[in-house]
């Protein structure tokens, strides 16, 4: 590789949580790994997020045993595009040692790096929203869904959340059955049940519902784990299984453009569904079933294998196991 | 009557749109009529709410033929209640003449003695939002959802307009089937379909998406009319026949307190929901298909009504006809 063993790539993984970066070196060995706070741009603002990114470049640097310049950057982050204008970014890593170009991403294609150094397959992200995506030669080809909770994300987090928060003042209103969810939400929502009516209702209705009405609407995905948490109601199964179908529907259309796989599968709510008992996930499962499934785990290892990539350093299993292996142990 | 026959009574409805006031005398006859801008507290705000229920009667005292005082006063607004603070109501119908009572009540009583004279009965009121009440002995008995869009208002306009959205933006995505809704949302939104793409998408599901975002969530209600216009199409006759549905099971839990009806129906999707093919709005038919049914016309009559009834005057279906009579007559 000449020269090229001497490079190193800054990759950054700008999360709604969290930020991470890390200062890889061309076999796939992380020199340094830094953390600040949530660098998602459409949650956080733009401004907010470039400073998260550049705390979370600045301390991975710092960490790196001896004191560096880098060869190019890859940040992945929310909403992020190569044409999505990043001179604030730029400015700040070039602080920081950068010598070269610098690439800004979205996160789904990072997102199926992590769980696969091939350069192709599809992604399915399921956590408060829904997306799916067909990646070749490590690019974003075509997405299906993503639109957000008022105009899609079937399926997601906020998509399961709101059927339980509906279905709930449904049976409290007694226009809808019973069900174990309600003992949850009122729990959830530190509220009693109680036999007092006001205007006509019972009281712990009116309460419940001036309680959600002052959340975001987007906060009702808090409420999507207590539908797995009673996975033998029938209306907590009825919504888990309806939002197993609509992810199903969503995958499908990415799958059809490569249907052998791989498939990598990130986000809390995906991985609750694929803990359920089988009959629950029943069509999501159905789809699942012919295809490779690779549980996505770290965003940033997914970012190094692009930034290594759009460097042109091919990316094969020894140098993917070495990201993996190096960033968890710098990560402790 | 007496003494009685002196009375005059001041009643206001405070609509989302406008606030309407009238004078009446006991035998139902409109001495003063005036309007004034929307008077919804919950839109407009409580101040404006009250600045625009002062601004009606003071047209209404005005416009009648001599300067008078008059014995009480009834007040109907969206989430009144006769237990609602009424301070700053009182003190300005008291400027105006108010020498005695004042009342406050929910608009749902109002809406139903538009329509009847009667005590006991239904009401469903489908706009915007959808609510059902049982009402007897002209006071609220039991409400049936009006839970608002995020959490309830089953059937509504927003219910209908927000699933005209997502089958729109599924559609562009690839993932619904082709409507007819398309091409009237797009129309709508000023939108024009075209064979570019962004970020992997159409163009034009983008530029939907992000005009949408740009809206209020409630104001999804303004599609709704758009699936009334496309009842052949088989995603619209969907949606409409899913909010009938809703409409059914809403209205089935106050009919059951009162099944002979009358049954009063108001609102501009109700209203809609009945001039519509018979097929579409099926499961709503069958609810009516054995009970009286009044379609509400004008609130102002309905606060008239109660207005007279709680000061203990009797509306019989001559004071009725008068007070339907006299304020068409005045409102021109």
């Amino acid at each position: 590789m000449g020269a090229g063993s001497m490079q190193k790539v800054l990759v950054v993984d700008a999360g709604g949580t969290s930020t991470r970066a890390a200062l890889v070196d061309v076999s796939g060995v992380c020199l340094g790994y830094g953390t600040a706070s949530g660098g998602n741009p459409t949650s956080v603002g733009y401004d907010a997020a470039v400073a998260a990114v550049a705390a979370a470049a600045a301390a991975a640097v710092a960490a790196a045993a001896q004191p560096s310049v880098f060869s190019s950057a890859l940040v992945a982050m929310a909403g992020g595009s190569p044409s999505m204008p990043h001179d604030g970014i730029a400015e700040r890593l070039s602080a920081l040692g950068l010598r070269g170009e610098l690439e800004v991403e979205g996160d789904l294609v990072a997102m199926f790096h992590s769980g696969t150094h091939r350069t192709s397959g599809c992604v399915l992200v399921a956590g408060t929203g829904c997306v799916a995506a067909w990646i070749s030669d490590s690019r974003l080809r075509q997405l299906s869904d993503g639109t957000g909770w008022l105009l899609g994300d079937a399926g997601s987090g906020f998509w399961i959340g709101h059927r339980v928060a509906r279905a709930v003042v449904a049976s409290l209103d007694s226009r809808g059955p019973d069900t174990q969810l309600t003992g949850l939400l009122l729990k959830a929502m530190q509220l009693e049940a109680g036999p007092e009516r006001l205007h006509d209702r019972p009281r712990v209705l009116l309460e419940l519902v001036d309680k959600l009405y002052q959340l975001r609407p987007i906060e009702l995905a808090r409420f999507a784990p207590l539908a797995f948490q009673a996975p033998e109601d029938p209306i907590a199964a009825g919504i888990l299984t309806s939002a197993a179908s609509a992810m199903a529907e969503t995958l499908s259309k990415v799958m059809a453009q490569q249907a052998e796989g791989p498939l990598v599968i990130g986000g809390s709510v995906a991985g609750a569904m694929l803990a359920a008992k089988p009959d629950i996930a029943g069509p999501l499962r159905k789809v699942l079933a012919n295809i490779e499934v690779i549980h996505a785990t770290d965003g940033i290892v997914g970012a190094a294998v692009l930034g290594l990539k759009r460097v042109g350093i091919r990316v094969d299993a020894e140098v993917f196991q070495n990201l993996q292996r190096t960033i968890a142990a710098l990560r402790t």
